[in-house]
């Protein structure tokens, strides 16, 4: 398939990694592919300039986020949460309108350090803003409860354990399931929430989330959702 | 263990009646015990009319929230998360400074129906506030991510699953575990989140946990922290 990844950061050049392994044809879209590429330091959270990451995939081509966007069958939100409606305006409604539109990020506020809290929570959530500004676009919610290097190679914690996706369509959430399993989640990992109004509990789970990080020191964790037979 | 259970609902029910079965010596506390013992109708959540309980389970006594305050060594919050504060400002400062004070309520508004939002979440939590109001109490968030019947009875879901426990006081919290083991969760299932802050996670995990009790169709179900080992 035809994906196009909105975002530079960690988060971003995993999907992107994992996704282009799996056989697709991806592309990572940016405001201004020559400044990112112009890049030689680590950004703020450490991650490496991402002219170093570029030349370790040279199969995923950057796009200014429009071209991405026109490029994208599937557009997987991989930016900031406090700034996906913007760049998702900037890859522009038109080019969302219609297709997938799966959505990983969080909306956290990292101002008073960690652990962050929400943008928005409890009466609405991400998803839900952004179905709601981009009406015409498929937008489905999963992921968001595990670190990036989990989402993409669910194999690095052991056993079984639960990925969720919610949204109103559910073409698209079968094609989101697609993916989850090109990435290694089995079918009966995936539980299905329902609507997009779900994102509400996906994304309020990340404070529970980041504790856990701080208690078992790592991100090779998740939940599994047990329950009678 | 001498132990007052605040709340005459289901939960407060279910608790009493474990705890006590676990070998301790447990009252019901109740603003006006001759007026909870005078109902015969059922509650608005289909509960039966506390009489009825109360005859199948003689030997846990209802008294007057002060009363039942100075009975318990540990105290426990089965009262409604919207009127907990209230409940404990009538329990009494005094009976609960310097006890534990196992908090297991969540804040939720059930206004606009299912599933509920919460009346605080994301930069506050009703342990804080809690803890914050009797600041003498040694309060335990736990339990308040599971259904009633799984807090006494967590066989009812197979394999081991996940209890979470959080508190600024390490003595409350050994006390808390104990009690939790006498219910029959194994010291593995049990998982340290740190200071009361982490009630924040706990309260806002409850969003998904209803979205899930939704999808599943029964209460009988949890989530599993897993991790490397």
């Amino acid at each position: 398939m035809k994906i196009a990844v909105i975002g530079t950061g960690m988060v971003g050049r995993n999907l992107a990694a994992g996704l282009h392994k799996a056989g697709h044809d991806v592309v990572i879209g940016t405001r201004d592919p020559q400044q990112t590429l112009a890049r030689t330091e680590p950004d703020a959270m450490g991650t490496p300039a991402y002219p170093q990451w570029q030349q370790a995939h040279p199969g995923v081509r950057l796009l200014p986020l429009a071209e991405a966007g026109a490029h994208g069958e599937v557009i997987v939100n991989a930016s900031a949460g406090a700034h996906s409606l913007a760049a998702l305006e900037a890859v522009g409604a038109a080019n969302l309108a219609g297709k997938v539109l799966l959505d990983l990020a969080l909306p956290l506020d990292l101002s008073q350090g960690m652990p962050p809290t929400l943008l928005v929570a409890n009466d609405d959530s991400l998803g839900e803003q952004i179905q709601r500004a981009f009406p015409d676009a498929r937008v489905v919610k999963t992921l968001n409860t595990v670190f990036t290097d989990v989402m993409v190679d669910p194999a690095r914690v052991p056993g079984e354990h639960t990925i969720f996706v919610a949204g109103e369509d559910p073409a698209a959430k079968d094609t989101v399931q697609r993916l989850l399993r090109d990435f290694g989640w089995p079918q009966t990992a995936i539980v299905d929430l329902g609507g997009i109004r779900a994102a509400r509990g996906v994304e309020m789970y990340s404070r529970l989330y980041f504790d856990l990080v701080a208690v078992i020191g790592n991100f090779d964790f998740n939940i599994a959702v047990v329950r009678t037979k």
